[in-house]
């Protein structure tokens, strides 16, 4: 049903909307392996629940289920909220996931990029990465959308954010990241996401803020709230371990123009007080293949890896002292949409959060 | 998504069309298993390949693959049939799928039955069978279709055919068999088809034709043509297995009035020629739980396990001198609809026909 398209979404005219246009759903996949979730991983299906519910407030969910754990899924997820059978390697269908683009007719399609575990035999986090890399052609199969496949090509969802007027940005530390397209340099990288993205521009942030799991995504760091305008994280303790990043990431973004010209509005949004750290009393299996996670590991925490639904933000909160400061600076950069807080320690734990965790589909 | 109904379709006003109404898709499950199929079933995909191609010329089909063979189905079939991943125990979604019933509304709901792989610990082909029996609720996640569950009630599709007005048509062989529901009476077991399907007469036919595996299904023997019409296997060779069944099931039929009191008109649909036995030369694995398929076992062979698509009737062939006598008099039956011959004899060495491996969801 998913045909392949041998051409490019620029050549027919598809582009990858914003997050912030609107969507006729949200996929997730079910949190299941041991040997990255901590204690048999039944705190974070819990979390997930808990973010799969606040979402279905505002639109459809489907969430993707291993054979193992679908009928564990459809019992403690709510019954609005669709569960489908999916086998993955782990839960992250904001990298693995398609990427959605649409043309001004209604038209949807979808770009299937190669995955590779963040890093694939140079720097992945676990070996194989099989199942993962069907996850996008499965999720077009099950939606009847056609695809367009980039052989060769390795991107993650969280990697990029577009603006859906011609902007893309993302960060050199990971594009560039020799786990990714080190055959490629860096303008042919720039122009796959311009044929592929249907962009004009792309605005290269030099770093993300952990660079041993996603090797830096951009989704952590910024984002655009609508076009014109990004918000940055943000914070002015100077013992922060991303203070640097913070302050070279906003005084970039404060120069730059968009595809359209437009000098860039930035919003600051806070980072946690405190970051979390792996205490090693978290019960975590060994596994042939799987990077270990060890005692004193930070879990990068950011409150940027919100998800924008209709009508919504859904945003992470760590039981932090900063959590209703966040909300708070949420809630200004979106002053017509309703912004829900949903705690996700454990998300972190395993490595991202509810930007990591989800993807939009948008209306057709 | 699916939400479970704690009512009956005969309540809320929904019954199951007649398969002759129109259809939104047909959904088929991948076969895999090697102890059911020759060959590390090669031979039973490439052969179910060609059916779905023919039933894909007349309506959309979706054919859901396990894990393991996702990637190889989606290779094998046509790209405008859906390939969707779902566990099974083997590859008969028209005993283990769900039962479809709409209401005059534009309606669309199903009926998720128990399935214990026709006899459970009594007679069942195989065990375990829980994969099997969560397909019902997985195709109706997918389809985000409301069902009612029939907690501890086990009927398979294969066992009943309805006309949409009122009837249906079973056997006692099967539904009286001990391996199905042996705590409730024959009159109970007929308020539950009249319950579930919104009927209100039930068509007792005495016996099918393989009393080993399905224990007798119907749709070896008979189904409804339209309303007030209805096909019956026939053969004049007295020396053929199945000449009592087919002389016995004739007369009967001939007696009968459907629920609207209208006398049946009958016609006769040819048996094969020469039944199909198994040779000893397949090559078929031994597994635990599994009945063993042996040389010299009758592998039940019947035009009558025929597909009715919109505007079309996938008919099986099987090399038999009767194959074009069957197709003749199936284009009689239904002058309307084109006929089409896919010769099926690796889905009868895997215990069924086009029927048992096809489940139709009728149009909204």
């Amino acid at each position: 049903m998913a045909k392949r398209i041998d051409s490019t979404p620029k050549k027919d005219g598809y582009r990858m909307p914003g997050e912030f246009e609107e969507q006729e759903q949200i996929f997730m996949i079910w949190p299941e392996r041991p040997d990255n979730w901590r204690d048999g991983a039944k705190p974070a299906q819990k979390t997930y629940a808990a973010v799969a519910a606040a979402i279905s407030r505002f639109e459809p969910v489907t969430v993707l289920a291993s054979p193992a754990q679908f009928a564990n899924a459809r019992n403690r997820l709510p019954r609005d909220i669709r569960v489908v059978e999916m086998t993955s390697d782990d839960a992250w269908v904001r990298d693995c996931g398609p990427t959605f683009v649409k043309d001004d007719k209604g038209g949807l399609r979808a770009v299937d990029w190669d995955f590779n575990a963040w890093g694939g035999l140079y720097d992945g986090l676990y070996f194989p990465w099989d199942q993962d890399n069907m996850i996008a052609q499965k999720i077009c199969e099950l939606e009847r959308i056609d695809t367009y496949k980039t052989e060769g090509f390795v991107l993650e969802g969280g990697s990029f954010h577009v603006d859906g007027e011609g902007t893309v940005m993302t960060t050199e530390m990971c594009l560039l990241s020799p786990g990714r397209n080190p055959h490629l340099s860096k303008e042919e990288i720039e122009d796959m996401l311009k044929d592929y993205l249907n962009c004009e521009k792309v605005l290269w942030i030099k770093d993300g803020i952990d660079p041993d799991e996603t090797n830096g995504h951009v989704d952590d760091v910024a984002c655009f709230v609508r076009p014109g305008e990004v918000a940055c994280i943000w914070t002015e303790d100077e013992n922060d371990p991303f203070y640097q990043v913070c302050h070279e990431t906003y005084a970039f973004l404060r120069e730059q123009t968009d595809a359209k010209g437009r000098r860039l509005k930035v919003h600051k949004l806070t980072m946690p007080k405190k970051q979390v750290f792996l205490t090693g009393k978290e019960e975590i299996d060994y596994i042939e293949g799987t990077i270990p996670r060890e005692e004193g590991d930070i879990c990068v925490a950011s409150y940027m890896n919100f998800l924008i639904v209709n009508g919504g933000v859904i945003v992470p909160q760590y039981d932090d002292a900063y959590d209703s400061l966040a909300l708070k600076q949420v809630r200004e950069m979106f002053p017509d949409r309703e912004v829900v807080g949903v705690s996700t320690r454990e998300v972190v734990y395993g490595g991202g959060n509810i930007h990591c965790i989800t993807q939009q589909m948008p209306k057709r």
